[in-house]
């Protein structure tokens, strides 16, 4: 017997980017070079560590503060905002998930053994399991960030997918197509995942002025690239419908630590905090956040070392005769000379791990992490030898 | 403008009891007796806190093993299953969220703004946001921790109510109630809250087998009770319907950490991980989980100290003329002699923190978390005086 809802049975999971078992100093697996799920490659800093090594038995005991009001205050300090414009979440992914839940009607189909409401028309029902309903769902960039399509699938939503230009810009013409399917949320990774480009912030903020649902911008690489959104919070613009995500996962070196944030006009968050787990980020988790903010200087350092490997793996790649999509993040979109699965598998087995993707316009490419100097030499080496 | 789904704008969201932000040890703050959340008195145990402070740097850098994987054996060791009996969840919360998120059908009310489906009917429409849709909800006891509810109206799902006999023991005929109302999910806490009653093992195997959707037993406060549903998952029943819930936050001292598990069959694991959060457990939470369960001993003396003061605090709360219900819990309901809701201001007056509920049938009550034996002689002393 199925238990599950037809939308889940039908599911396809998020499939996150391989994490071999070995850490780094576990001598008894071959060393791997792993460039496939952009960790940053540099340590966090100390002071976090401190302050989870500092923690006491009576934060573990107790409750944690649930809606984090430490971090959104030190949120606040550093982005010049106060801390009714922050939330606080278990990783970005809980802010996907919690802006889709507040934002977007599911379709509400029924299953097959359940009985119709009243008033339920069978042939409208069984339409709407069928094909999207217009309207009242997200709306997504092609190609994007993959668990977009699978949160909203979850949550049973009609997705409206907008291609990208070929050097993967977005259409000026987005807001009007999300408005005219009456989508609820858009979802905008900047800079932009997998190529790595930065969106213009003048248009995300006329996209924002035009569309007439939430626009999420999932800055998710933000502290790697030249310029970001804060700035649509101004309270001059009056933007009420603007929500950016942030995570310590990739800028602060804290992909294990689940620490992601929202950034927007306090109705929103308002709303969001209505929909969160009572307690959703623990007592540790809050106390690193709140350190790594206040250590933004050592993490600063940690960007400005990535994006000079950026730019000299952009210039040796492109020596290999690889195309290198321009990239304001932490890896690189790269369309080798050979067959890209084939480039990956053998890289793979040299223990080498990039992604690929195999997705419409992606299956001619690799993204590809940028990591140490070392790590990155020993990439290069190895495409030397095996393209 | 609202954005938001009118469900979330209808929403009284969940109220967790006060979390006052003074630690035992701030001098600053008045000394606070806090008997509100039903945490466990005593601190978790050394190699829990070693867990975490060993952390290494790359542990935090990198992504945590998506499904807890380690976490997973160690709890199939402590329970005599297979890893594919167990999911890992952000606390015991998330693990109800995704059960509702899984099982049950949103209504699938659309905003007013929105253009109707092709083939909607608004008459049927207005009738669907109005009132409850019959089937593919929850089914809940009255009383019962009151997030269930939260939970259900986030996701827009029908309840259906089971008023509790008076002495909070489940009516017999509980499933043929849900199985006419089309529920596909019931949802009993076990030992009761707020109550602490222990409902009766066989009566939940018979319950699980007449329900015709999932069975989710939440002993959240199993720890403290003498016996528990773990027999129900023995492949002889061969019962694909049962999940219970397991949390580190009472009976390991870990509220602050927020882990919880789910143990059912795999079809029902498989089922919740195509669901959940990518990597919705810490790097950190896990360690420390993993250390906590081989640390079981430990536990099990905070359990036998916290029983016997829930004796006495019974007996004593008796000779002041309460009437205490009897508890299988870390926590006790009690009616005192004199109007519960003054008495629970003039505590918090005191620095006394209880749980007062404004819900039927618990206005006369107070639930007391049960203490240290000095904590709970200075809630006696205070009572005696107050009342």
């Amino acid at each position: 017997m199925t238990y599950e809802r037809p939308n889940i049975t039908r599911l396809t999971p998020y499939t996150p980017g391989e994490q071999p078992a070995g850490t780094p100093t576990d001598r008894s697996q071959p060393p791997i070079i792993k460039l496939n799920t952009n960790e940053n490659p540099y340590p966090p800093a100390q002071p976090v560590l401190d302050a989870i090594r500092n923690v006491s038995p009576d934060a573990l005991r107790r409750y944690p503060p649930p809606t984090a009001s430490a971090f959104r205050q030190a949120a606040a300090d550093a982005h010049n905002l106060t801390p009714d414009h922050i939330i606080a979440t278990n990783g970005g992914d809980e802010l996907l998930r919690l802006a889709i839940t507040v934002y977007c009607e599911p379709r509400g189909t029924y299953n097959n053994t359940d009985s119709p409401p009243v008033g339920w028309d069978k042939r409208s029902a069984s339409h709407q399991s069928q094909s999207p309903t217009p309207g009242a769902g997200i709306g997504i960039t092609d190609p994007t960030y993959s668990l977009y399509e699978v949160l909203a699938a979850i949550h049973n939503t009609p997705i409206t997918r907008m291609p990208l230009n070929d050097d993967f810009s977005i259409p000026d013409d987005y807001p009007d197509r999300l408005n005219a399917a009456n989508a609820r949320l858009a979802l905008i990774v900047n800079p932009h995942a997998p190529s790595g480009r930065l969106q213009p912030i003048n248009q995300l903020a006329d996209f924002a002025q035009r569309f007439n649902g939430i626009l999420l911008i999932d800055e998710a690489y933000t502290d790697f690239a030249e310029s970001n959104a804060l700035e649509l919070l101004d309270p001059a613009r009056n933007l009420t419908n603007v929500l950016l995500l942030r995570t310590l996962s990739k800028g602060y070196s804290l992909a294990g630590l689940r620490f992601g944030y929202g950034l927007a006009h306090p109705t929103i968050i308002t709303t969001l905090n209505k929909a969160k787990d009572s307690y959703n980020t623990d007592a540790l988790a809050q106390a690193a956040a709140v350190a790594a903010l206040q250590s933004r200087d050592h993490a600063a350092k940690t960007w400005q070392a990535v994006t000079a490997e950026r730019t000299r793996l952009t210039d040796r790649l492109t020596d290999l005769g690889h195309r290198v999509h321009p990239s304001q993040s932490n890896f690189l979109l790269t369309t080798p000379t050979t067959n890209a699965k084939t480039l990956y598998q053998n890289l793979k087995a040299a223990n080498i791990l990039v992604r690929y993707f195999d997705h419409p316009r992606l299956t001619d490419k690799l993204r590809i992490t940028v990591g140490t100097p070392d790590e990155n030499n020993q990439l290069l080496n190895a495409l030397e030898k095996l393209q």
